[in-house]
């Protein structure tokens, strides 16, 4: 099989890239190794920034997102039993966030695929990619039994962190940066209206705690936990019980409900770069992992995917590569800005168990800092909804 | 000898509070265990922030400093072989600081005191503070070889880290937090005007450098040093060639001159705190200690200052004691700020020799944010001439 754009992972990254392309009348082909239904369904992300929104939106991909997602113009920073909303218009000039589930902006993609012939093939595992340094890059792939070739003009590794594409970059081409966290998030979902209209992310002397939604039927609740918790260890009780602890303020009550998923998620900090080799290059996950704090990951992946998308319809429609060869330099200072709020957020709301007193007491400053000054705040708030695309 | 207000310390702290009193008719003591030569010569700060300014000038403390002072209005941050620049008073309502050494200050202060009766007792060494518990606390000194006592209403330490006013609170009322980082800074004095106009904070991957002055004609230099460095190491030549090296810049020099003074300055973070303990008010140093990245130590020993000195004569003029009772609340607040803010410029700044690569590129990362961001250029540029005094 031919194609312009060999595209590996039918997650966000994969599929808006190919949603882009395919707008520009660029030939792609999705190769997924799950099932429809696990990509439809895996929890991830909930929070959109303002520049995917805009993307999916400009693109033709927003219409359901528009008519079920919530705008949030801000959240709320809970501690020392004080809560301090943080809004966004106001210091961002008008930009605000969409809380819409990745599953839905998976499925919102898949659906236009399929009305619009594109080719996303699931239970496609792609084994190896080859040829990278070379104009006719190839992508090795089972599917239904066999194995088979996809010929490509250019390769986007959109498969995460665990994929093929990074390790396809030969040894010693990529530098990488890593920071583990030693803690995780114990997340629920549960089926009972928000307690609050928009998120609350809690400081605690017990640790950290999030209150989120996915729709205004389900809550959407993470605790701060160690790396190796045991699951079993947090019965639904243990979990309520610590989320009201978490949460304490007077006059306001977390509301209880079914408890539909658990997970633990664990928390790192993740860069390889360059973005690129050869005809190869690296979408969100695949290159840079954050921590969930920040709600910057999923959106670091449609961004890459954006900007990949204009540079190959550039290189494609009028032969020139310069957006190409400028796309990893780009995308890095996005993710490098990223990195650090991710970091910040992480740092400035958890418990490490390692911190001292003092590093407490620079996290309640920090805290109050934010809560009182229109500049500090502005700086959350841009960081939060999106800075604009460069 | 009985007065209302002993106060420990010949600083700007003691200093400047004795100062205020006297401007309000209270009557006070100050006791310095140095010569007058010695504290009107030690080298220490020399960043005066908005608030400083305001108070030294609307007490009658600023003549000679609006005279030979001069006024900054931005910080240069040098970084990856580029210079970005924060002004200050487009950020912050018109506010900016004054660069006047603290030697100056001090001169300054103990001449207004011999003019205006005010007691100020060099070589006097205060060796106990005792019945702090009570409404008549006493001060122990050795003056002119002769041991004294100094009644007083209210006993103010501004004896600095080493002092012995905190150590005067019994055991277990305090609480301390503290932090010590894993480099220092080697200071220069150097006859030679400075290379520019603005103070130059300097990431480099080889360390920390400051860019600093004392007047027109006096350059002030830092590098960043490991804490057990031997000043013998450090020949001028090579002094030279390593700012040369950290402030490298395309079509920018440094200025040499003769070297009058080499130091070395440790870096510590530590809060105690109350700040009270009965009758006994601990006062700048005494109680905490920021690392001199940013220019908040003696920003804040003058805080701590006029805080206190305006709770006494309320106490004094109406026997209402309630700014007394806040006293050590309201200034902890703005301590907790300025320790917040130190530690954000020196981790942002200095190379930590533990440090992996990862937080090196946060650093760059923050640093071109800065650049960027309004939010973030004002966030730094509020800090660094002073929040409003709470």
């Amino acid at each position: 099989m031919r194609t312009s754009v060999g595209i590996i992972g039918a997650g966000p990254a994969g599929l808006l890239l190919a949603h882009l392309l395919r707008q520009a009348g660029i030939d792609n082909v999705v190769l997924e190794n799950r099932t429809r239904a696990y990509v439809e369904h895996r929890q991830r992300a909930g929070v959109l920034e303002q520049n995917t929104v805009d993307v999916l939106r400009a693109s033709g991909a927003g219409e359901r997102m528009d008519r079920v997602g919530l705008r949030h113009d801000g959240i709320e920073l809970r501690f020392a039993r004080e809560a301090h909303r943080v809004d966004f218009p106001t210091r961002t000039g008008g930009r605000s966030v969409m809380v819409y589930a990745q599953t839905e902006v998976v499925k919102d993609l898949i659906q236009l695929a399929q009305q619009r012939d594109g080719r996303v093939l699931f239970e496609a595992e792609a084994f190896a990619i080859e040829h990278t340094e070379t104009l006719r890059p190839v992508i090795r792939y089972r599917h239904e039994g066999a194995e088979h070739a996809l010929e490509c003009d250019v390769v986007a590794a959109c498969d995460g962190f665990h994929g093929i594409g990074r390790r396809s970059v030969p040894p010693g081409r990529l530098n990488t940066y890593e920071r583990e966290y030693p803690f995780a998030w114990l997340g629920i979902l549960a089926d009972v209206p928000p307690s609050c209209d928009e998120l609350i992310y809690a400081n605690h002397e017990r640790g950290f705690a999030l209150h989120s939604m996915r729709s205004p039927h389900v809550s959407r609740l993470y605790l701060q936990v160690a790396p190796d918790e045991d699951l079993n260890a947090w019965p639904d009780e243990r979990i309520w019980a610590e989320l009201d602890t978490r949460f304490e303020l007077p006059g306001w009550r977390l509301e209880r409900g079914r408890i539909t998923e658990k997970g633990i998620t664990p928390m790192r900090s993740f860069v390889a770069e360059p973005l690129r080799h050869g005809r190869l290059f690296l979408v969100g996950d695949a290159a840079h992992i954050v921590p969930p704090t920040g709600a910057k990951g999923l959106n670091l992946a449609a961004a890459d995917a954006t900007l990949l998308a204009a540079a190959i319809i550039r290189a494609h429609d009028k032969g020139d590569e310069s957006l190409l060869d400028a796309y990893s330099d780009t995308a890095l200072r996005r993710v490098w800005r990223a990195e650090h709020f991710s970091y910040f957020m992480t740092t400035m709301l958890h418990r490490d168990p390692r911190q001292d007193e003092f590093a407490h007491r620079l996290q309640l400053s920090n805290l109050h800092y934010i809560a009182a000054s229109d500049a500090a705040a502005a700086s959350l708030a841009e960081n939060y909804v999106g800075l604009p695309v460069v």
